[in-house]
């Protein structure tokens, strides 16, 4: 061990780490930069990298960093987008990537379940899944790892049908952050247990606070044999509400997604990607639903049969709320859908929000915050898609390229603005599906109730002698005097 | 205030309690033991039972608990298994009924939500539900308050499809165990949220140790349009997983239970119940399966026609997994289902065990457990049933009432070897879906690892000031020296 005098804490963790798992995975400068930057937002500085390959090995290192008081920062795909897996700009945070935990990926078919180490990709599980005709079904634009989905609950567009990943993890694997490195599972092989406290949900969306995941067993999803898509275009945004209840009515768990994308969404995902089909026979619509039915069994129609009689029971409804519906071939809707963020940032600075509501409140407080906006910033505009089924709304503000550039006060003035409309006027939440980090840390600390806050910090503390992460889920920072517990 | 130095705290805290609710809300001696005493397990003492009927009663009396270092022991419909609803023999811990709490009951159509005050019972949510075409999907055999479902998070028989109780809780309104009564909401009015630690899942299943659970909002399901049922007989044990997993491939989500029935249990619900009708042509079978498809949509054969195509794809299965199908009528087969556990306690005296599995491993604990019992008391019977879909198994042991009465070793004997061989042996759980009371609370000390146990602990102590409830989730009692936090 090398916690001689001459060295800082910080070097002789570094000095140590190097010891556990060899020079070759301990980065440091250039080496590091990759691990330290970001999907969407900027850079921070890392004192380190540490990629361990064994739970063991996460176990020592944490060990290690609670006795030297470094701050450990989890980092799995590195696909996030709020700042959760990049370190500050101190330098003094160490990142532990979970990207070399591959050592588990067995499928119980009897069970339908899996369990899974940190490191791999959903694609990876997905593969490992498919001869047994099962999936992960979070459907996600990025490819994250395990780790990183269990840390942060991702959602994504097929949420309505399939759930959150909280309710698809039966058991995790952790590795608390205490000068042991306690191992622990948390949960249970069993879908149904109340054994203990609910310390396994708690764990899952903890985004690196409370322990390292090293692995997870999850249920997987039947495979649908079928999948069918449709474009609706709505008579207008009164029809949005009554066809989804319409829909679910009429189809229950065969409707697996029910996304909106608003006619400026569509646009910018045209102009960005010229080859994309572009499936209007008129003009771009101001709104579309991209609805998908997915189906079992053994006849390969059953999806897009189901999808056609559900659609004439709609177009007989005396509502008349579809204006138009366009079966087509789903990759390119669904390639349309997803090619709206990068046609956001293609157009502009994007501000974005990835906000939760109850299903009856997305319009209206679209309608709210785009007037606002308008009023405030008339050359902003509103690029927007969500998960209407599941009150998900990607709300992308684009501040067009040939304008001065924004100001940080704009930009504040912008996130002020929208999350004030969101959560005190329409019962919103300011982080949907994409976790705590860096960037909405300012979010928590204006909008969650301080006893919240408390019960947060304290919770935290029953996990972790030592703050870990880069979210302080305390009022204060997590250090100092009110350390002990 | 009646804390005079004449009245001791107990008897200071029931006048101050009068003070508040009016004596008639306040009951003690007789009145009060109706609420004493459990729905399977013998009888409490309380020192009051106290029937709020507001939030902010609740709150007062809340603080007046803590102030005066009373435990509260929250009860709803009292229908519970497991001694946690009623109080412990002491006579010092007071009951706090949710039966009054009945302010709200809200349904959002558009939304699919609904805000539901504490004491109102499932089948009341359901008749509000029911005008909407919805549901609240949580199958049980009892008629709980929607308090207790949401303190035990109840699972019931038609998990596989519908989840549980937290996957359906988007909010909660909670009074905390603290001086002030402390009134808060965790969780959020959007499915999707990570804009905290998933307290609001923490509270669901904390069996009434975290809170006053005082109303939530729940995500009820559409009612399906049409349901159809079938009696399964395996060929043998063995083919019953590779019915299973079949079903799920065929059918996906229109499977909407798996229930399975030992020949003994089918057979002490005839003995019991008479008037059923018996659908089997021969003898009893050794096993069946109670096999159930929901359907939506505006045709009202579709369930039948699905199960009627699915089982002919079984039939041509060249495993021939299937002896005997049939197809009758739902209700005799789910009247069959749940006489099993009246046709018990008529049969001797019962003990229970509600266990939950990998579901690869529910029919080796039980060959295991039945000849071990075999073994050890030969005169036991086990008429056990469950929702083999997900991993859950009511072990019911029966000892025939011509028999001389069990011992308390006996009895003890009974719980240590069939709790052993399904937690060390087949990664069981003792509790699968009735909570935590004072008959499981031997087996948490006995099987929960001791750091969980700790965080457990001081968990609870970040939400509560006084320790409440009947149930310990650290090793010793909660109260003490280390009551700090």
């Amino acid at each position: 061990m090398h916690g001689s005098i001459d060295l800082s804490k910080d070097e002789a963790f570094v000095a140590d780490a190097r010891d556990v798992l060899g020079s070759e995975f301990v980065l440091t400068g250039e080496d590091a930069q990759l691990y330290a930057s970001g999907a969407r937002y900027g850079s921070g500085v890392a004192l380190c990298v540490l990629r361990p390959a064994s739970t063991q090995e996460v176990s020592t290192l944490v060990g290690l960093a609670v006795k030297n008081d470094i701050t450990l920062v989890l980092q799995a795909a590195n696909t996030g987008l709020v700042g959760g897996s990049t370190p500050d700009g101190s330098g003094m945070q160490a990142v532990l990537s979970v990207d070399r935990l591959r050592g588990d990926l067995r499928v119980d078919p009897i069970d339908r379940s899996v369990r899974v180490s940190a490191g791999y990709r959903l694609s990876e599980l997905n593969n490992a899944l498919d001869e047994h005709g099962l999936f992960f079904p979070i459907d996600l634009g990025a490819d994250p790892m395990i780790g990183g989905m269990v840390a942060t609950n991702t959602g994504g567009a097929r949420f309505i049908r399939y759930g959150d990943v909280r309710q698809r993890v039966q058991e995790v694997e952790v590795v608390l952050f205490d000068a042991e490195g306690t191992i622990i599972k948390l949960g249970a092989q069993s879908r149904k247990s109340s054994e203990t406290l609910a310390l396994k949900d708690l764990m899952v969306g903890s985004c690196g606070t409370l322990g390292v995941v090293t692995s997870a067993r999850l249920e997987p999803a039947n495979r649908p044999t079928s999948t069918a898509n449709v474009l609706i275009v709505p008579r207008d945004l009164d029809s949005v509400d009554h066809l989804l209840v319409q829909l679910e009515k009429l189809s229950g768990p065969t409707l697996s997604a029910f996304e909106f994308m608003s006619g400026t969404s569509i646009s910018i995902a045209f102009n960005h990607v010229p080859s994309l089909s572009n499936p209007f026979s008129q003009a771009i619509p101001d709104f579309a639903l991209l609805v998908e039915f997915s189906a079992y069994g053994t006849d390969p129609t059953l999806a897009e049969r189901d999808l056609e009689s559900t659609l004439i029971a709609l177009y007989e409804d005396p509502t008349e709320a579809i204006a138009d519906a366009i079966i087509g071939k789903s990759d390119d809707f669904w390639r349309l859908r997803h090619s709206i963020t990068d046609g956001a940032k293609n157009a502009g600075e994007v501000i974005a929000f990835d906000l939760g509501f109850p299903r009856s409140q997305v319009l209206p407080f679209r309608s709210a915050a785009i007037s606002a906006l308008q009023a405030a910033l008339p050359q902003l505009s509103v690029c927007d898609f969500g998960h209407l089924g599941d009150g998900g709304l990607h709300f992308n503000c684009v501040w067009p390229k040939d304008a001065p550039p924004l100001s940080p006060e704009q930009k504040a003035k912008i996130r002020d603005l929208v999350f004030d409309i969101a959560v005190n006027q329409f019962n919103g939440s300011f982080s949907s599906e994409h976790g705590l980090g860096q960037s909405n840390q300012a979010a928590y600390n204006r909008y969650i109730p301080e006893r919240i806050k408390q019960i947060s910090k304290q919770v935290t503390r029953s996990f972790a002698s030592h703050p870990m992460g880069n979210v302080k889920f305390g009022q204060a920072s997590n250090r100092g005097q009110d350390h002990a517990g």
